[in-house]
């Protein structure tokens, strides 16, 4: 092990680069530029070393730890509690478990800046999964351009260099707003951040749906927590009274704070007000009225984060993937 | 750093010990034989050593990481999934966060059956939470023996070498059933798997409650899930008709299955049965109709659990303590 070890290391030094360089470049990875990668496999013939980068981190870092980082920002109050985010987390535990992994539950509140440092080099951990890009990416952009094998959940149609899954906002916001449309609904809010990057494209699916069918758009831009959606529609009608008739929410918690506020005061869902939430959570199919949804399939997108991980770590160049989705369709938007 | 170091495995090697034990019985910790803290006290003063327990600990193996295991026993079908169980991970992660530490989640499959190699000897965390006791204790026994900082969300009243923390599980359930005796139920069913330590207490306390009251205890024993409570319920009502008026869930999630098999009946609840669960998770509150439960402060249980482990962390004895519970009324119980 240890005279593997030390091969490894003698080559990063022939070669002035480090190890987890000399790793990646003898595996083809492409995060090493294509010139480093013919050097350092020229110089690894001339010394007729060989390298398998799965087996090699087997002996020198494995961890068996994937670090699963809820990415929350500054500006919100959406944390760990939040039900969604607690059933991915969920999903995602069950995955790496399947595959010998345990899971270190972090926020970019906990780790430092320095994701590559604080979670990789100090060994806490072999990977990164990252749930949520937020509204900065920065530091996901750092761990990627160090070369920390990672993976974020969020919206894969986002230009960037590292693989992102998640699922099609842009579609789910489309169904949701077709169907409220199609329910003769003529002035639908949608509630929620489009600052947001997944968020960002359920509102391009909402206008986009909204224009075509010459309706006009309203934005109550509020932070992706129930107190405040509840706030918020709580604030618009006493000061615009009731003037919509329909709700694309950008989450089912965001939902059920505007369900609350609606109920309190005789507003009817669905007959006054159609209501369709984002999510699917388990709450969606026991409330009163339940929620219709746009279900996520977290438990593929887990699977598939995992997957695409555990490809990094052998090596192997890694794509965004673009999951499923699709209307539940409940009582609160069945007129 | 490492002048320190040294000295305390020189110490350990002088005693002929483990660093570890030098560490607490230094500390006069009461998990290290009296006779073995005296011995290791004089050594420490012959050699003009002395130790802070908590700062040698940062130097020496500090890692700022606490394994949260979730103890699942092999004949459930109970997971991580599990709203109630997500709920106490995430507030044991936020009440972990305040002290600047994170969390490694675990559960009983994952790791051996060593903990304290597992998670402590090979630097994984720094201390462990247990949630839940499960059927068996032996794993958790093991790791508080070999003098591994550990403390257990479960029944307090449980006699142990550790610290528990938990619910006044006994009184929840007597709560829960005078209630329901107080509406006027006549057979109420116990919906629940008294094997289990803490549903064991709650199922003590609802027999109690019936004997006081001269009423006839009905057990449905099943598994700690949704499903389960769905087929048993349904089960009962194929072989014996509607031969009850109320039932205390040993859980909100076995209630909710309960609930779905009566609603497809067309059973009225809280008419024809009177329902109260146990946990109070998000989920009671926005049922249909509302789920009376009886409250678990998760949030303040989480808190207590990471302190008793730092005090432990810092050489204190540390005992198990009780957290306050309360009945939820709502509708599922109110005639």
């Amino acid at each position: 092990m240890n005279d593997r070890k030390l091969k490894l290391a003698d080559l990063a030094k022939l070669a002035g680069v480090s190890t987890s360089t000399v790793s990646r470049a003898l595996n083809d990875n492409p995060l090493i530029k294509q010139e480093t990668r013919d050097k350092l496999q020229q110089l690894a013939k001339k010394h007729n070393f060989s390298l398998n980068t799965a087996a090699s981190r087997l002996r020198t870092q494995k961890t068996n730890v994937v670090a699963v980082i809820i990415n929350l920002d500054g500006d919100t109050e959406q944390s760990i509690n939040d039900p969604f985010l607690l059933k991915i987390v969920g999903e995602i535990n069950l995955a790496l478990n399947k595959f010998g992994l345990e899971l270190l539950l972090s926020n970019s509140f906990m780790a430092s800046d320095d994701w590559a440092n604080y979670f990789i080099n100090s060994r806490r951990a072999d990977g990164i999964i990252v749930v949520g890009q937020g509204k900065s990416q920065a530091n996901i952009e750092a761990a990627a351009s160090a070369g920390v094998p990672l993976v974020v959940w969020g919206d894969p149609k986002t230009p960037s260099s590292y693989p992102i899954v998640g699922s099609d906002n842009y579609l789910g916001g489309r169904l949701a707003t077709e169907h409220l449309l199609a329910n003769g609904d003529k002035n639908i809010l949608f509630l929620g951040d489009p600052g947001h990057a997944e968020i960002s494209e359920r509102h391009r699916g909402y206008l986009d749906a909204i224009n075509e069918a010459k309706a006009t758009p309203h934005v109550v831009s509020i932070d992706i927590t129930s107190s405040a959606a509840y706030k918020g529609i709580n604030q618009l009608l006493v000061e615009k009274g009731l003037c919509f008739d329909g709700i694309m929410a950008c989450s089912d918690m965001v939902a059920f704070g505007a369900m609350k506020a609606l109920k309190e005061r005789y507003i009817s869902i669905p007959n006054d007000v159609a209501l369709v939430g984002f999510d699917d959570i388990a709450m969606a199919d026991i409330s009163h009225p339940s929620l219709s949804s746009i279900k996520q399939n977290t438990q593929r997108a887990s699977v598939i984060l995992v997957e695409k991980l555990l490809a990094q770590l052998a090596g192997q160049s890694v794509e965004s993937q673009v999951v499923e989705i699709e209307l539940v369709n409940r009582q609160s938007s069945q007129r």
